[in-house]
């Protein structure tokens, strides 16, 4: 075992912990409290488990989907959540979070940086089968919570049904 | 689409939004509060992409070890959480967890809930090689946590270093 290396992988462990205190606009199924982006990303890592018979599922590499869906949200430590259907400027967003990308997963040894940066890249240009479906659960995560919570947040943060179609109806797509 | 598969999938997904509420015995790096089970299990499933080259990568099925890991602490919902350094009683907590993998895998449909029942009693086993990984890094997650924090939890819980190296000394293996 090459020591550097290894502390390399442990702060890399000890950072990602932060995820765990980025709260989203998505509250838990029972309305208790905000959902963090670990729980959100965990639970979509399932749903690629339950939900892959529903696209090619043949064609695509699961392990790749999982990678994605568990690093999607890591560049949020730095760049914070920006609400699906607020009204963010989505340009500032896609040059924070590759900043963040760079400084976050630049903390890993060389080799595992490049992986983890390209699995990421290629989830946010939304071209690869991998990352459509996992672009598509990231969509349909904050649907169904708000569907069994009865709208409760987007009630509140004024998202109609309008803006959910028109964010979803030509999916999956490259998107900010 | 067959809608009432359609639909037990939904549900097992809404079931499984509770493991954002169970509360372990760790507490996150910025010792700000206890970290739940869905947190702990995204954070162990990064673990995997990390730390994977440190056991015999080729020999193990990477997407089984990220079902089990993603999958491993679904019974506490039932069952709850028991804390590994503590004095439980390990052979009601295993009844109490069958049980339980009973009634939440049941939610899904027939041959999803085999396969879900199937990856959660392998990692209980500890026998093939995907599961002694997962449990590797089931033991070691506490471990990071409490060598961040100064081992602040362990020392309240009365948890010296002897406990810690006797549960580990010989890992991994069959555990209760």
């Amino acid at each position: 075992m090459n020591p550097q290396r290894f502390h390399q992988q442990i702060e890399f462990l000890a950072e990602i912990d932060k995820v765990k205190r980025i709260d989203r606009n998505t509250v838990l199924m029972d309305a208790s409290r905000k959902e963090n982006d670990a729980e959100h990303s965990w639970h979509m890592a399932v749903a690629v488990m339950l939900l892959l018979e529903y696209f090619d599922e043949k064609a695509l590499n699961l392990g790749k989907v999982f990678k994605m869906v568990l690093l999607h949200d890591i560049v949020e430590i730095d760049a914070g959540d920006v609400f699906a259907y607020g009204n963010a400027d989505y340009s500032e967003k896609a040059e924070r979070e590759k900043k963040a990308a760079k400084r976050i997963f630049g903390l890993l040894p060389q080799e595992q940086c490049k992986e983890f940066l390209s699995i990421w890249n290629e989830y946010e240009e939304c071209v690869s089968g991998e990352a459509k479906f996992a672009q598509a659960l990231d969509s349909f995560m904050p649907i169904l919570h708000n569907y069994r919570t009865k709208g409760l947040q987007w009630r509140k943060l004024g998202v109609t049904s309008d803006k959910v179609l028109a964010r979803n109806r030509c999916y999956p797509q490259s998107r900010p």
